[in-house]
């Protein structure tokens, strides 16, 4: 357990303290480097030191997740300076807060003994969400100096994947037998003198370290020290296997306001507990992922990475759009006889392929939470495709009229009109259309549907907006 | 606090069963309107009954929030019938765990008498929570039912704007003063008999109600009951005051991994706590709200929602696109005489605007998320800039040359291949560029830079696009 350190409810204020003293620090190296006066020298190697030491005792002072978010900030310079001045013992620790990208260039700055000394602070489970990012013989340094039963659960912890209950799975457990007294019970605890954080629940377990209920911490302060644990143990538990899905562990924890919960083996077996802090991290990163992945980058991407690795970052996403613009504007280049004819119908078609692609968007958003929320059953989809296909049919009347009546007065065409009219409601019901089965199919594939369903569907409505319109125009204009 | 009831780690399964038993309910009812022989009748009522009975006590067996899961599932016929099904006393409890939309039309199913015995079997800042979707008659009705305190309470957290401390804050704390043993705490706890849900901590207070510190529950294990509360009382507290910033907040909790945390007025007195239960809803809403609103929809939808109510939801933002998209037609409109004479310039101009488009996103998506974690500072903003400009200048050269090949070799123009590559070198700067000033200004202004800077940046860059490629090929290829 971190010991407690200074906390501030405002973590940016911590941020421009550190900056102000980096800076002030940097003017002071900027003047040495200038002047070259011998008797200005130890003047100002005494300010110098004296910057540092204040910027030295105050991330000292500083809870982990707050250095760890300072680092964040801070440019690679800057930030590696900053990193040189955390004492060593608290590496361990402010490693396992910073983002995954930040952890990188934090490591690649330490050498084979600071990382094994680092590591060795942490407890299994925690070792384990690092070691991804640790070289080969860090780990195995590591793994030789652990005690035998931890060594175990380093193995299990490295074993599960990221999305399974066993990746946010910790081994702090209190584990009580049923048949002795709260008096026995609270012995115990003294004895052990500290409880691990989030415990909100002590486990109670056979002589075979099967699991038989819960006792709420509550229950030992609420009740006479002389009542048996077996009176008061909570047989139906919300519990997990390590090889659950962790996106339902972590509804589950919404759902039912839990703080910890235990895992069990198919055997029955109490193997370790999720607490409500993985689950946090656990929630965030998923959502983070989310949002990064629909903005185009491949994955989280420090704002000081260097250019080369920015560039690899966001790549994919640029090719996959070269690819599916390339194909829409050959599918423009199919009808260039037809915009030669009437030129008007350039400047028309990306309306009706853009209105197409926000429409689709919004149905795939709508699909894609239903999904994510397991509302969607055999027996819905079909009313629901119904109801996006009539949303769909009333926006392209409704927005394909306004259009066509621009379009005529603009270009004095009746006909066009009514061709922008058709080719608007045919893209939007191509987009309902596609916007529920896309994210329906990559579901029923074992795909999240979060993140390529909206790429999909703007290639699908560019080019088919492209095809109905200038399709339409090339029949009933020339 | 609900009593325990069925959880299930996984809540489909619950959904299932309730979607089979109303399935064949409503066959027993077809048979019933189907069939007109009166010796049947009996039977096919009792088939009928019986099934009715057993969704109830299935119903009545689940956590609310399975329950609320199931009502959001459904279709409005059914859900309005598993809704009648429920038991009058878990009606307040479901209300609170179902989202926004499906609350509204549970709750225009339902006679004000209901609804405030459904309100009146809520905490003060639970009642606040729905009270936005309450008649107003309602709340009237129950305030007036409410006792002096919490009818204080509950005016005091309808007053606080949902993004405020204030609006996540509880009032179920346990308070303490800081001159006693433990051995007194606890006496206090068991004659209390029950502990507030997510008590990690007493509050400690003097006379005057003012904050003095928390006591850890832990403490009160694993101390002998002869420590004085003073001797073990934790001074450096996370505290918040009603107005500070929910968001702000959630982070602290998840910085410090925080389980609950006072809330004191301006003078120091204790007025509240916040918990990670309500910090967990907060940004499990917010979040989702983002995601959302970046799909272009306005609020939260229910799946089955009446048409009229998803096309008022969707509506703001096709509106504003159909703008933008017009006026990018405009900006080709003007090159209609250059498109006359090169018609590949048609082929072509989607391919510039869409990969600017992408390119653009990606940085806003860096720089909206860096903003969202307070990462930039005036320091390194123009650095930022930096950077996404060379980054930009490079995907420019690399897939502008790309293309400018590509439209070669179709075309057989060198020249258009060269207004291909500084097109789309020029358009991807003007993204870079707008894709950090957009959520920056945004920022500033006090805006979220989370939701209009992708519509923005797009707008941009589509216009932007069409009018680099189309001007630069009317001044060099005419």
């Amino acid at each position: 357990m971190p010991e407690v350190t200074e906390r501030a409810v405002n973590v940016q204020e911590h941020l421009q303290q550190v900056v102000t003293l980096l800076s002030k620090q940097r003017m002071v190296e900027d003047i040495v480097h200038r002047q070259t006066m011998p008797r200005h020298d130890l003047v100002e190697t005494l300010v110098h030191k004296q910057h540092m030491v204040e910027l030295e005792r105050k991330l000292n002072e500083m809870h982990p997740a707050d250095v760890a978010y300072i680092l964040e900030a801070l440019p690679l310079a800057q930030r590696l300076q900053v990193w040189d001045l955390v004492r060593a013992e608290r590496d361990g620790e402010i490693l396992l807060e910073v983002s995954e990208p930040v952890r990188e260039t934090l490591i690649a700055h330490m050498d084979r003994d600071e990382l094994v000394a680092a590591a060795e602070q942490l407890d299994s489970d925690e070792i384990a969400d690092i070691a991804p990012d640790l070289p080969r013989e860090v780990i195995t340094d590591v793994f030789n100096l652990l005690p035998v039963e931890e060594r175990e659960q380093l193995r299990a912890a490295l074993s599960y994947p990221k999305d399974a209950v066993g990746a946010l799975m910790d081994f702090g457990m209190v584990t009580i037998r049923e048949d002795v007294t709260l008096e026995v019970v609270l012995r115990y605890l003294r004895r052990i003198g500290e409880l691990p954080r989030h415990t909100d629940t002590l486990f109670v377990v056979d002589r075979m370290n099967a699991l038989r209920g819960v006792l709420m911490l509550n229950q030992l302060l609420l009740n006479e020290p002389e009542a048996e644990v077996s009176a008061l143990v909570q047989r139906d538990v919300v519990k997990f296997e390590p090889d659950d899905d962790a996106h339902q562990a972590a509804e589950a924890f919404e759902r039912y306001n839990l703080i910890s919960a235990p895992v069990v083996d198919a055997s029955g077996k109490l193997i370790g507990r999720v607490t409500v802090e993985s689950v946090l991290d656990y929630i965030r990163a998923t959502t983070d992922t989310e949002l990064l992945k629909m903005g185009g980058l491949r994955e989280e991407e420090d704002i000081f990475a260097p250019v080369w690795n920015s560039l690899r970052n966001r790549w994919p996403w640029l090719a996959i759009n070269m690819v599916t613009a390339f194909v829409a504007s050959r599918v423009i280049g199919a009808f260039e006889g037809s915009i030669e004819k009437i030129v008007a119908l350039a400047a028309l078609m990306p309306i009706v392929a853009g209105i197409g692609g926000n429409s689709g968007n919004q149905t795939i958003t709508m699909i894609v939470r239903a999904l994510a929320l397991g509302q969607i059953t055999a027996a819905n989809a079909t009313k629901l495709l119904g109801k996006e296909l009539l949303i769909a049919f009333i926006n392209g009347l409704l927005w394909g009229t306004i259009l066509g009546v621009v379009a005529f007065l603009l270009y004095n065409n009746f006909a066009l009109g009514m061709v922008m009219m058709s080719a608007m409601t045919l893209n939007l019901l191509l987009a309902a259309l596609a916007g529920v089965a896309i994210p329906f199919i990559m579901y029923k594939l074992g795909r999240d549907p979060a993140v390529g369903s909206s790429v999909m569907i703007t290639a699908l409505t560019d080019s088919g907006g492209f095809f109905i319109f200038l399709g339409l125009a090339t029949l009933f204009l020339l």
